[in-house]
């Protein structure tokens, strides 16, 4: 284990509006960040989930939206835009719970969030009507901007596309992993022996999701500060995929 | 924000027993750890629950547990020590889950988690039958942390007590906060402008609990390092308790 771990906000990305290479501006960005080059092996980048969906145009002006009399009538009862219900409808394989004024879906990724990772804050100036959705493989996001990376600066660096997720029984957010690139985002020490050597049963690290939120703390939410570097943190190297980390159907206590 | 925080081990607290004056060996801890003095105002200290419950002796020895019959039958089937799983449901205040293995409870502080946070792992050599429970008031513990170092060292600094959780539709466990002292542990930004200028309309930063992962990043599990300063995170002062990052329970759509 690391005696010290730094996060590092990283600047210099602009505004990114659809169309943007953002693999090719983290790139630059990176490069551009003298001050933590040369790139380590114990380094990861964490980039937040909504300059990925910016890039790739998963956004939606809500002005083109019709909400179904569903999305309507829960809006209604709860002082919502029925528009952006029904965006979080139509993005939804399932809905877990609608209630409370609070919609938590799946959506197709199998993550399960409050109004299925749809977002309005920071999605540029002057853009009342747009919200961003969930890039559509963030996993491949990640391949991305970890390609461009190694490209232009010749090193293997695991990536991290970050969002901020509610927990069912905590108030607040924390910025959890929804997509990686070259980690896996478990580190399973099932089997190995703890501190007195007994062996551990079931200590299986989130370490994507701690490098997500460690990286926040340095990120925050007002500043427009979307990627981060981690330096020094223990995880493991290899072709993760971010569904490594989800719970399979058949083990969710909570459908 | 922060442009750059860190998480910093700090080593040389030994074993804990029970009885053992964990303020105040925590205390020598930090003033031992020249590297990281003097301390600052963005400084948080984070210590794993593990020590905490095993100086206050919240633990319990499975010799001395009569399991009953709801137990011996849950752990026959599920392969688990019936005394153990006795120990998780006495300490519950509710069982919110008892399916496929895992038992889901809610605590007497109101944490709801796998075992009730009671836990086999690094408890001391030659301790088989020993396993730990949540400490009875982990903000009270945090307090007598704060306190202590700050008598030793003159600097008031915010204190979180730590425990690895897991999250209903997530694999793998990450550290969130149980016990806080001197911060609150969520950031409030409901209201401020985000960078675009626009009302955030449900911002709330889990800051104790990202400090927590943030910390574990450092800390791991196999290794025996209880002790962590979190340092340049961006994080509100104040007389925080852990019960304000809680979910009400009539918010709760999981029970």
């Amino acid at each position: 284990m690391a005696e010290r771990i730094e996060a590092i906000a990283i600047d210099g990305l602009g505004e990114i509006v659809p169309g943007d290479d953002l693999p090719s501006l983290i790139a630059d960005a990176v490069a551009a960040a003298s001050d933590i080059l040369p790139l380590r092996d114990d380094d990861a980048l964490i980039v937040t989930q909504k300059i990925v969906s910016k890039a790739e145009g998963a956004i939606v002006d809500l002005t083109t939206i019709e909400p179904s009399p569903v999305a309507q009538e829960f809006a209604r009862r709860h002082d919502r835009d029925p528009r952006q219900v029904e965006v979080v409808l139509r993005e939804a394989k399932r809905v877990v719970r609608m209630a409370n004024g609070v919609i938590i879906t799946e959506t197709h990724h199998g993550f399960v969030c409050a109004n299925g990772g749809i977002d309005a804050s920071n999605v540029g100036p002057a853009s009342g009507s747009i919200v961003t959705l969930l890039p559509k493989d963030p996993d491949a996001s990640a391949d991305r901007i970890r390609t461009a990376v190694r490209e232009r600066l010749g090193q293997d660096v695991p990536v991290v596309v970050s969002d901020s997720f509610g927990r069912p029984w905590r108030l607040g957010i924390v910025d959890v992993a929804i997509g990686v690139s070259g980690l896996r985002p478990l580190d399973d020490l099932r089997g190995k022996p703890d501190a007195d050597g007994r062996v551990m049963r079931s200590t299986v690290r989130a370490v994507a999701d701690e490098l997500a939120s460690a990286a926040e703390l340095v990120l925050g939410k007002t500043a427009a500060r979307p990627l981060a570097l981690v330096r020094g943190a223990s995880f493991m190297r290899g072709e993760g995929r971010i569904d490594d980390a989800l719970l399979p159907a058949e083990m969710d206590l909570f459908r």
